[in-house]
């Protein structure tokens, strides 16, 4: 048997100890190979029940009565995902805003716990929505934008965080996994060196959260920010988390005081009091039935665990990895991520000059990857819900209509975008 | 008969041209009087089927696909508010966030586009979490926060703010309707007298959006957030919206820069160039859920009309002060709102001693009203959804709770509260 017959990713299948948990999502579309578990997570089972549920019994029997039920949600997430999905402790992460917003909110508190010192370092890796909000801050406050110019495929090199940092530096802010490539950053390393200098460090951890551990604590991690959408499969927008290690918890002032991060928020007082702890975090009401997804999401995720998650996810990503260079690398595609499993996170960038018309003609074949511009093809097989099988048959059908040259047919409007 | 009969209230509701909307929304709990929908709106019957298609087809089955009908909401659920809710014309409204977010966006943007001006005023009347983000903001830039003193019974007074405005102020900013009193503010009156200083203005509608006709374009309004929970039954924490008259959308930048906001956002270029219009008011992924609960509110309100809502609610408000008058002052209560229906929206407060027990003891018997510090019962009948018979109903179980001195047995915990 060659190690590429279809009959290799079957005995994985069976050997998989996480098997058993794509039963507990819901199916997609028949025939239908999902490679994007990291762009938007599938939907488990549970979800829907609950949300309905939600809908009928709380909201629309028990109507304002059952803010006892929700009132202190944001926490109680932020709790389960400190016990299950990142090395956090109880009172340290809470579930808040988009993680945009919260980017914001903490960087915000992070500059203004720096005061004098002139620079927001980051790297040209790191997630637009990211880079936008430290523009935003480098122009209203007048601050250097210090970019470090980071090998896209490779990802974040600690050794030139180290050649960046100086004493001007505020804050550091990079992302744990690399949206395009997958690359792992050294959070423990890049951490150390930041508070060598006396910055203080936000992680993002959209790419991370709930496919690889994420050793917060033990890292001396700051703050970081984090989506439920994706790994955490909490549904579509789900609101993100947030990070604030216990010790800087009372030393830090997010910008945006409102009432969900008052002291006696029912007090109605009119002058702010922050709520001790990481509720000072917290700004508006919340979107009650998006938080509950995202809840659901976490649950599932943090009851497969992330170490069974992580041996997943390097055996899921390697398979890829060894089909795409049986097969695909003859067809002009060329690896995008780091070949070493230690050094990727759950996904998978391939580069290829066509890679916008292979991904049209991809989804119209039934497989759904990801488009990264200018020439990456993202797979993205999330270790809870993707078998082997499903990687077999999603890299077969890839390498067959490049083979056939399908993708030809199809218009190139995208790929002029960079 | 006597106008405190119940025949009185069977008879206004079989006139009532609004009477059947209320089979539109989900019956609460049997026997529950809700007189809280100007805190959280109750369920349309249409919200839980739209929720369960659009999580178990759109997101369950069709995944990330289905972004396609998801990547324009926050724009078009913003134009039918400006079409059916609120004077705006298509392109000047957005939901977004939570209200909290949005008043700090839009000030912020405000006070960045009048340098030099020190002065942001505000009344003590506003709701709280608008006084945080003001209270926040003028000391991290700053500022006077001028804090005019209102009368917590009457409402806002335009003379007080003509009094108060001065060439140094940059952004003046209040509710359209009191959240405690329901006094409404003289929304073109106050806007015209801060333009002739030079300041702009940014309208709290959370208590008016839905219930009562907000005339943005023809009071000349420059910046608007509102609340989806409560007259808009968009469901618990629903994401808020925000309005920026058409003229000042290219003037003004809100300060945090994210990917919804971006042109052409799935180029995914690392410099942000803030899209055109209402766009730029964006920030990050939206709670989806969330969101299409705010949609399916808005529309059964918008199909019931402004005109038609605010007749209703005058008269529903009305009856209910008549039934205050006969009953409830001579048992010490006094009227917290405006006496005339023009000048109240569609809520109604009652002052006594003993609020903080009476609205335990009358939560125990099925009637929910809103307890506000120290000493407001507040009684909000959405005009969409509350029945006269159920004012009657909610105000006899009121009476006779008091009459019984059945709230002396409750612990007056709260009341010390202030």
């Amino acid at each position: 048997m060659s190690r590429t017959d279809r009959a290799v990713a079957e005995e994985l299948d069976r050997a998989d100890p996480l098997a058993a948990y794509r039963d507990r999502f819901v199916a997609p579309e028949p025939d239908l190979i999902y490679l994007d578990g990291n762009s938007l997570g599938r939907l488990p089972k549970t979800t829907a029940a609950v949300l309905a549920e939600v809908v009928s019994e709380q909201w629309g029997r028990g109507l304002i009565r059952s803010w006892e039920h929700w009132i202190e949600l944001a926490q109680r997430i932020g709790d389960e995902i400190a016990a299950g999905i990142v090395e956090a402790e109880p009172g340290e992460v809470v579930v808040s805003d988009s993680t945009t917003v919260n980017l914001y909110k903490l960087a915000v508190a992070a500059l203004d716990a720096r005061p004098g010192r002139r620079v927001l370092l980051c790297d040209d890796d790191n997630f637009p929505t990211d880079s936008y909000v430290f523009q935003a801050l480098a122009a209203a406050r007048d601050l250097e934008l210090r970019v470090i110019p980071t090998d896209l495929d490779a990802g974040l090199s600690t050794a030139d965080v180290i050649e960046a940092l100086d004493t001007d530096v505020a804050l550091a802010s990079f992302s744990h996994v690399a949206y395009r490539s997958g690359a792992i950053a050294d959070l423990a390393a890049v951490t150390a060196a930041a508070h060598d200098v006396g910055a203080l460090t936000l992680w993002d951890l959209s790419h991370s959260g709930g496919s690889i551990p994420v050793p917060l604590r033990s890292a001396g991690v700051d703050l970081a920010v984090g989506c439920t959408y994706k790994y955490l499969c909490g549904g579509p927008g789900a609101p993100a988390y947030l990070y604030v290690r216990h010790e800087l918890q009372d030393q830090l002032r997010q910008p945006i005081w409102g009432w969900f991060g008052q002291r006696d928020q029912f007090a109605m007082s009119g002058r702010y009091d922050a709520a001790p702890g990481i509720t000072s975090f917290l700004v508006g009401t919340p979107p009650v039935l998006s938080m509950l997804g995202a809840r659901e999401g976490v649950r599932v995720v943090a009851d497969a665990g992330l170490e069974a998650l992580r041996a997943k996810g390097m055996a899921l990503t390697s398979y890829l990895v060894e089909l795409a260079d049986a097969w695909l690398v003859p067809l002009g595609f060329r690896l995008a991520s780091p070949r070493e499993a230690e050094r990727r996170g759950s996904h998978v960038t391939l580069h290829h000059s066509d890679a916008w018309r292979i991904c049209r003609a991809l989804i119209d074949r039934r497989v759904v990857p990801d488009f990264r511009t200018p020439d990456r093809l993202r797979l993205g097989p999330a270790p809870l819900t993707t078998s082997y099988a499903e990687v077999w048959d999603g890299l077969d059908r890839l390498r067959r209509l490049v083979e056939d040259g399908v993708h030809e047919s199809y218009a190139d409007s995208r790929s002029r975008v960079t």
